[in-house]
């Protein structure tokens, strides 16, 4: 039996587990993956712990994402332009790390929303380390425009870079006139104090396509209100599964079971919120 | 869920997962045990990686049981006084390494034989890893006498004198008047070049206690040939069981099913001897 897992801190929550647990049954892999509780400082280490015991794969979160950098022996483009790893992954005997939380989204609206964000204008809510990822995502992906809204303008600023020319800096009533809103701040989520909608509702119309990165709840106050004002709405299990899909198939070599993934994921997430 | 595994190399073959895993599933602990193939040397990485991922429990196997002893925070007596270790432990927020090989065998004859080494005669052969943990058990179990028959003279001295006073050494015509004769070391193991009986079968009389340490074939040809002569015969699955349940009792605070990991155990070599 071959070992993969997860860091971060906390991670008691991570829904990893689930998900990739999931793939691994499906695929009758003879693996198994588990969560461990790294502490803050001790990334680097637990890269160190990966090439030591031969995992075969590691996804990283919070607060690891940067840190773990160091200790690597390579990085994919995507990492390495956007400072910060998801996954790990083998190549011969070297360990690289990777970013696949924008490609996974962009996989995920590909295949299970028959969305493509060539020639979409965009909006993105928020510049932390998702939506930065997403960001690249979309500009790589041939997206029209890319404008970030955030409240800080120096991190907005520095997001928006990551789009190249198609980047800019926008306020939330620019949002009007896009086709794709995506929503990477946690606002929304369940037990964040700041509840409610990242943005107006009334500036959300019938012509909108929005996707919330935010899973728990499943029905976002975002999505809520802009399903109520006609527009289209996808959840956060898509990028969830989608990044995952992308991390399993680095680690295996086989193509993911991505409707097992859902599947369990989903199952999980309801049972949570009867909980 | 929580993780332990085992450390060694090679280590495809290790049955510390049938057993372990066995022992799990019949105590409904949400753990997983993996066996981890780690490169000799890196004994001391790999106990640091324990320390980082918080692994609830490790076995360490050949070659690591003595490197490994430098990068922990404490040793149990016998671990110190053996200068091996074969189980490392949590407590609080200290790594310890044990030896529970001797002792794995203790109990399993006084709980699976209702044999007592107290006041017996007992000859060992053999003077490795294995043979001393068990030569020191003997001794702290009151065995009358500890009698080591090697072939190199400095190790049989060296490991007689873990016996205390009643240690000694001794040659092979010394069995005859034994109680007690336990093979330690590899000679009738599938698989090792030099075959057959480690002692002169003619030596073997209907008062002995024999016990083969080998455990793969389970009829070793020591065994076979003690059945012949009228010896009563104990194999090796009952040491082998015997050390993962003080280590799991280590690990989990809950009392090992010592037969769940038996049933395990001699299913796995039996499927592994018509393979």
């Amino acid at each position: 039996m071959r070992l993969a897992g997860v860091i971060g801190h906390p991670i008691a929550h991570s829904l990893s587990p689930v998900i990739m647990n999931a793939a691994i049954a499906a695929t009758s892999l003879d693996w198994v993956f588990v969560a461990f509780d790294v502490a803050e400082g001790d990334g680097p280490r637990a890269i160190d712990a990966v090439r030591t015991l031969g995992l075969v794969g590691l996804s990283v979160t919070m607060p690891h994402k940067e840190a773990v950098i160091t200790a690597l022996d390579g990085l994919t483009t995507d990492a390495e332009v956007l400072g910060a790893v998801n996954c790990v992954f083998r190549d011969g005997a070297s360990l690289v790390g990777d970013n696949t939380d924008g490609p996974g989204l962009i996989r995920s609206l590909a295949e299970h929303e028959d969305l493509d964000v060539a020639g979409r204008r965009c909006a993105v809510l928020g510049a932390g380390a998702a939506a930065r990822s997403v960001i690249r995502a979309l500009a790589s992906h041939g997206a029209a425009e890319v404008c970030v809204v955030n409240r800080g303008a120096a991190r907005a600023e520095s997001a928006a870079l990551l789009a190249g020319r198609v980047g800019r800096v926008g306020r939330p009533t620019d949002v009007s006139s896009m086709d794709l809103v995506i929503n990477a701040t946690p606002v929304g989520m369940a037990g964040v104090a700041s509840g409610g909608s990242p943005l107006d509702v009334e500036l959300i119309g019938a012509h909108h396509v929005l996707v919330d990165l935010v899973y728990h709840p499943i029905q976002t106050p975002f999505l809520l209100a802009g399903a109520q004002r006609g527009a289209r709405c996808i959840g956060g299990v898509g990028m969830l599964v989608g990044q995952a899909c992308l991390a399993f198939e680095r680690w295996s070599g086989c193509p993911a079971p991505a409707s097992a993934m859902t599947a369990a994921v989903t199952a999980e997430l309801a049972a949570r919120s009867r909980a």
